[in-house]
């Protein structure tokens, strides 16, 4: 692993909280973590709320090592599981709470804040004994006795991967599959920027455990509702380009929504298909939500920031992808936000 | 590298034609075609037509490796370099042609068919004193004084990668992004089955070396014309379903090629979008191509064999992918198609 936020804040090992120091004190966070969980008789592992591939893969690839070893492993995820990854292995066994407040330690994967492992979900992570922050996320938060937070690694499976041969644990198949899914979703299928060679040489090591990336990628990416696909048709029959086809938009309309009876999160990847207009520098998607204010995505190539456009309409984000609000009507809305946008060419 | 075919047509190292010694038959090859290309001071290195971006990243690796080392090394591909790959360092120095027939050795990647590179490209080959064949489609053609053939490998461009090793090149950043560029194509960013841990270390090693997968993404995967996105548009706002949600179908009408101004290459990948479907064990694209006749993509899950119901109307392909062909009008081919799909769930 790489540098990072590695602290033991109570433990034997370096505590460092930043500075040249990073990596013996992520060293030591990890071999006090492995210590912790082969210590532990009683588990409870938390995912966040809406949980991701990545937070359900990690708390389940642990799990599955501690039950191997004897150990008891409970694994909650307030929001469940949602449909695309029921089939990772185990995700049969999760719970959505627990009344058990007897456990020797709480783990929670992939966010640093108690709070977004949901408030039905804390209490048993707080009655723990000892806990435990596994997490790629450096900024979130300061959960944990021990805080194993790495934001070199492209997903928390990768720092699971790392945790669980220091633990000295068989990575199965069904561990491998966990982990692989919790890579591939939260590098996009290594095409997000995150992607390193220390990810990619972790799932040739997961694949050679059996995890199969192609099934993977269909039960996680190619696993959309009929509506997300039919907005996505409707929005694409909508795209227009301007400034000589350097500003691409489209828009999904009220009537959309409502006629499909699709709900907003369906709108999910469609402004990456505007942006992937040949030409284009940047990409921007319209939302009429139905009695709200137009939403709007912006998301941009390597040399235009379209965090600085969303500012000017009190949004923000990153350089590469963000987001703003207008007041309706969609077509004034259109007008307001191309003229900004042409400003930033 | 794993078995495969690699032979030596008049080479001292052992040459097999398959069985229980492919393994040492390609490392044979592999050693003779580095001491080839060691030893060439002229080489001429051909893509196949409607290039992608393994073939050309492949050649382009080999001859910047050659130029690095003094040799000269021409690339020549007959239908030139796609939009999409402009940005492959030496994507300027490849010609269509050449009329030049003082070559010590031609090289064809990713092809065994010396048809295939295109008759105005075939003629240099044809005079070069030696041939070699780089390639992972073991079935495809027998070109080549040295074959090293790998059908195990996911692209021509990790035969490169090892072929780069033996003749002991320096594989800087060009090189890394040539090849890096093969494997993204070829594996649909580690998302096809073909991806196996070798695929994934080689790609570590690249990303190592400078590569940039995301950015190779966006190029490749992320430039689309504006007529292919507004044609997945309106494919997807066709979009049904039946049989329980478990056959999903669209099409793209006649109208829509006429209004868009768009050829049918631009329909490629729409039948993935269509399988994608939640539920759907099969996905068909109906494509009502001006003038011609009803053409038919499939696409299916694990465990149902859409080749059967290509083989009926008298077209065919693999069990997951296939394609056939049925006379108008478009509802009339829709209802068969339909119906004989029914009778394979």
């Amino acid at each position: 692993m790489g540098r990072s936020a590695g602290t033991v804040k109570d433990g034997g090992a370096p505590s460092t909280g930043g500075g040249s120091d990073c990596r013996s004190g992520l060293a030591g966070a990890l071999a006090q973590a492995a210590s912790q969980l082969r210590q532990a008789r009683r588990v409870v592992l938390a995912t966040h709320v809406n949980p991701d591939g990545d937070t359900l893969g990690s708390a389940l690839a642990l799990a599955h090592a501690l039950r191997a070893s004897g150990s008891e492993a409970v694994v909650l995820s307030q929001d469940g599981v949602p449909d695309i990854y029921t089939w990772l292995p185990g995700a049969g066994t999760v719970l959505t709470q627990t009344e058990s407040r007897d456990f020797d330690l709480g783990v929670v994967c992939d966010t640093g804040t108690l709070a977004r492992v949901g408030s039905r979900v804390r209490p048993a992570i707080e009655a723990a004994r000892r806990s435990l922050c596994v997490d790629h996320h450096v900024a979130e938060g300061d959960f944990g006795d021990i805080r194993l937070v790495d934001s070199t690694s492209a997903s928390t499976g990768e720092i699971v991967w790392h945790l669980l041969r220091s633990m000295g644990a068989h990575l199965d198949r069904a561990i491998a599959d966990c982990l692989l899914c919790a890579i591939v979703t939260d590098t996009g299928s290594f095409k997000y920027p995150n992607t390193t060679p220390a990810t990619l040489r972790i799932a040739a090591d997961l694949v050679e455990r059996g995890a199969d990336p192609a099934a993977i990628n269909e039960l996680v990416f190619e696993n959309r509702s009929l509506a997300s696909l039919k907005l996505l048709g409707r929005a694409l029959d909508s795209l227009q380009v301007s400034h000589d086809g350097q500003i691409a938009w489209a828009h999904v309309r009220a009537r959309d929504y409502e006629e499909l009876g699709a709900s907003d999160e369906e709108t999910e990847g469609i402004v990456g298909h505007v942006r992937a207009v040949r030409g284009a520098r940047v990409g921007l998607l319209f939302r009429e939500i139905p009695g709200r204010k137009i939403r709007v995505s912006l998301r941009s190539r390597e040399g235009y920031d379209v965090n600085a456009v969303a500012q000017k309409f009190g949004g923000g984000g990153h350089r590469l992808a963000a987001g703003c609000s207008l007041d309706p009507p969609l077509e004034e809305a259109e007008r307001l936000l191309l003229a900004e946008a042409a400003r930033h060419l």
